[in-house]
């Protein structure tokens, strides 16, 4: 992985979910994902590197979340993890709980928000076979979940709250203006203002234009470089020669400014997992 | 909707969702659907303007697909219409069907192919609280039917099966890396000879950046014009000063070659819905 991203860059802040593996759920028994939340570049060598976890929970369907905040509370106070692993269906497919804005999640997220950690809106193993885990449900999860908040006052009521979307948002970005037009519709505040506090998207988007699409039409401040390990797909693009997954090509690919550079390797992982800056000092 | 079109281009077939109202199932209730499958642009005038139907299909959760074969040989031969809306999801957001993939739906594509009538693949009205019906439950299931389509061998079963996937194909376009690699990791075909002479995307995606991605990495050959009426969003672009949904203008701006600009404009409506050759004659 730290080859992949290049002789210089160091991996400095690199995820790892802790898989509560007790459990014979299939939601917790999902392979360990290895997400690169942050990669800051070093100066120097790769003496800083790192690796800081984000907390998997304990999720069954039918079961409140609130059963989850004191996992939250040992991974973030007992283990120094930065972040959390929300699973907006725990059902695996079947969307049986509640909408993430739902009341009966409150619990949790007032939890996040004293502990000053996010999470990132991610589901797990799928057990409906209309769909493929990688393939479909995973960016469902991502339109879905952000669709969810849009419809919602739940950052009104938690201004500390938030959430980072994976997989560059799932659909959201390349319907950016079906999102704005839907926001407007619905009489919410624009989008920026209604959302984009509070709501980060990756980079795991695996070709170029989809990538130039996400930095185009979402501000650098709401994009967070990641990349993955053992992630959607393994091989080797022909039309490039690199791997698919060598999510940091692409970035460097886009030509940004020094300071959107820095906001999207370094600076807006750093503000959104605020806990970071106890665990790695910042590399200028 | 003509007015939105621009006075040079003439709406020469829009298919009109054969609602069946008997019903009190909420997917067979939606509104009528509005779809511009074809716009072709004539060197006149409006004379040639003339409404061409595809059915909606009597789909219940439940009950086998195979019911809707009566109705798919009304509507093509007694009503005349070209097409029809396949709904992957007559549950209306729980899933409960098996893929389009599965065996259980054979005899309707079996139907599809004798007929020589494409599907397009959407669905309808959501009754799960997780999902707004244009925000996420659309998008979720093209991405999903386009995954289901690259896990299967159904175009080698069936080579004469061909399908719309519209909203530019929710996230798949965006995301064509991905599956690019899923299917290389799959062992499956590339994706052009594997789904793209059976799966085509429309362009109901509202705004530049998306369409110009569309039209970046799928060919062509494999994009549909489409617009809507009553779609998903019904505002003005406060950044552009035009409806959000008036899709021409961004298909326009991508300053296409004559050839691809006919292709997608006509070429492709009269080569998938191949009855049109019976109802319009070439504007060329």
């Amino acid at each position: 992985m730290v080859r992949r991203l290049g002789p210089i860059a160091g991996v400095v802040a690199i995820g790892i979910s802790a898989t509560a593996m007790a459990t014979q759920e299939p939601q917790i028994n999902e392979h360990s994902k290895v997400h690169v939340m942050a990669c800051v570049e070093l100066e120097t060598d790769y003496r800083a590197r790192v690796g800081v976890g984000v907390g998997q929970l304990p999720q069954s369907p039918g079961v409140p979340i609130s059963h989850a905040v004191a996992e939250l509370r040992r991974c973030v106070q007992d283990l120094g993890f930065v972040g959390c692993n929300l699973n907006p269906d725990p059902s695996g497919g079947h969307w049986t709980s509640a909408p993430l804005t739902d009341r009966a999640w409150y619990p949790f997220y007032e939890a996040m928000v004293e502990l000053d950690v996010p999470a990132m809106v991610h589901v797990s193993a799928v057990t409906n076979p209309n769909f493929h885990a990688t393939g479909s449900h995973y960016l469902n999860a991502d339109t879905t979940a952000f669709m969810q908040f849009l419809q919602s006052d739940l950052f009104q009521d938690l201004p500390g709250l938030r959430f980072v979307i994976p997989h560059g948002g799932g659909a959201v970005p390349y319907h950016w203006g079906r999102y704005r037009g839907l926001a407007q519709d619905m009489k919410r505040p624009p989008l920026k203002e209604h959302l984009l506090n509070n709501v980060f998207f990756d980079t795991c988007v695996y070709h170029q234009p989809g990538i130039d699409l996400l930095l185009k039409v979402i501000p650098a401040d709401n994009i967070l470089f990641a990349s993955e390990m053992v992630g959607a797909v393994r091989g080797i693009d022909p039309e490039t020669g690199n791997y698919y997954d060598d999510t940091k090509r692409y970035v460097e690919g886009l030509k940004l400014s020094p300071e959107d550079r820095n906001k999207v390797f370094e600076g807006n992982a750093r503000r959104v997992y605020s806990r970071l800056k106890n665990k790695i000092p910042a590399s200028r």
